[in-house]
């Protein structure tokens, strides 16, 4: 699916994060009051790979969508996914001090302040998708909104979450693990993909090709995610490694090995690859790279 | 501007409840994973006044607008005002044990899963609004949604709990504890107001008037709670009396002393129905009712 412009995803990348970054900026407001906003901006910026706003901004470019909707949709899922490390990180959940390098929030400004700003991140994020004026109709806005709170919510992330509390200690077999990160930490990626795609036009072929796309890399993440947590050291990370071991969580490594869970994030890549393909989608160049990032990354 | 029907405030609050009980039950799921349903539809269920679904509703009926609309956003309300009291019972905010005669969330469920279980409630409340097909049109989803975002976040609810958090221990003065609530409790009792107009058609003059009813029974409603924080006991409250002053919380009782506090309450009333009576609309008396009703209730 060559369109015969040359594709470097490093300069396609750069020029993402740019509008991403300042587009976080300028909506993570610091004037919330009496320190929210602060410590709302701590969560947010300065970190993380940004992965699922490309996803967004991938996804929309292939299906041509609207430019103006897609980098609020990025940012909202940018939001949902900040507003989880924060709230996951606190004492009552993993309890965690390290996160992207820093202090968590909670460490930071206290746990009712870090509490509160994940709600606020949670509730802005559905303020970015739904602007007055007609920039974003108002049909992708309901579509955005619609996608975001099924992805973050008791049948996604939030969902995810609580079996994953609910299987500290316990065996889980393969299809259990795949459920729990299918829900945990696949929904939302998988949600960054189909926002993405609903910043287009309603699209019969491309929409389940890319639907299968985002729920593999969203499984191939985790997978990685889990190899890493045992190959990779705290400092690479840029968050406490080894930490699912210690807490007696069930991994892919722990169910599959170490050398299964390699093979499994190849195969998902080839599924993603494949549903690229089929999609019918002239230039999926950009979410061809960014699924190998997925399973290639080191940390 | 009596239509010549004659309103009792009874059966109407009786049937609406009814509705809005049974819709919160449909959709406040109990199959949400690993337990996640249970501890959602415990915050949700089987308690509360519904003030706010009641005044979803009421400013729905007034401006004739789409009964569907109105109930998902009456439900949409609640769970956001549910998912609020759970976060605010845990043991880094207020660490209340006791919520509508029952054990908080967190002490039912753990602290983990009660905060879980209040993020879901919050996507919950955007997955209401935002249904596919043709029972709420796109232009209406996408207002719902800003508006809730709006009342909920940083400049809402969680901007007025950040207040409320910084305010411990220090004196404010009037203004600083009327803008603390204006966020806090009055943001989302407004949002409810502003939430059921939009259900019908945009009206240049029924709009402003019911922003400025909104705002006057949020404010009236939380002068009231503070006045019954000093006078009831924690039976009729169904929750922890005398809670604000032993936290040291400034009250509009501690800065005014009760019986200006009272006579406040009476005088945002009057400023209740005085908009009321400006907005040109045919037939107010649920919302008239639900003013006096805020104003005057014992617990």
């Amino acid at each position: 699916m060559d369109t015969g412009v040359k594709f470097l995803f490093g300069p396609w990348s750069a020029a993402h994060l740019e509008t991403i970054e300042q587009a976080l900026s300028r909506w993570v407001v610091a004037h919330a009051p009496a320190g929210l906003g602060e410590a709302m901006r701590y969560a947010v910026l300065d970190g993380g790979k940004r992965l699922r706003p490309l996803l967004v901004m991938a996804a929309s470019e292939a299906v041509q969508g609207n430019p103006a909707a897609a980098v609020r949709a990025a940012c909202a899922v940018e939001l949902i996914h900040a507003y989880s490390l924060v709230h996951d990180d606190m004492p009552c959940m993993d309890n965690d001090v390290l996160r992207r390098g820093k202090p968590t929030v909670h460490v930071r400004f206290g746990q009712a302040q870090a509490l509160l700003a994940g709600d606020a991140l949670q509730a802005l994020a559905f303020e970015l998708l739904t602007p007055e004026g007609e920039e974003v109709p108002a049909v992708q806005q309901a579509a955005l909104c619609r996608l975001l709170a099924r992805a973050a919510g008791h049948e996604g992330m939030a969902g995810g979450q609580a079996i994953d509390l609910a299987s500290i200690g316990r065996d889980l077999d393969e299809d259990e693990l795949r459920q729990m990160h299918r829900l945990k930490t696949g929904a939302l990626l998988q949600g960054s993909v189909m926002m993405g795609a609903a910043c287009g036009r309603p699209d019969p072929r491309a929409t389940p090709a890319l639907s299968v796309y985002g729920a593999a890399i969203g499984l191939a993440f985790q997978v990685v995610d889990d190899i890493l947590d045992v190959t990779a050291d705290s400092c690479t990370l840029g968050k406490t490694a080894g930490k699912d071991a210690a807490h007696d969580k069930p991994t892919y490594v722990s169910v599959l090995g170490l050398e299964r869970s390699r093979t499994y994030a190849q195969e998902l890549l080839q599924q993603a690859s494949g549903a690229l393909a089929s999609s019918g989608l002239q230039d999926t160049r950009a979410l061809q790279a960014l699924a190998a990032m997925v399973v290639n990354r080191d940390n």
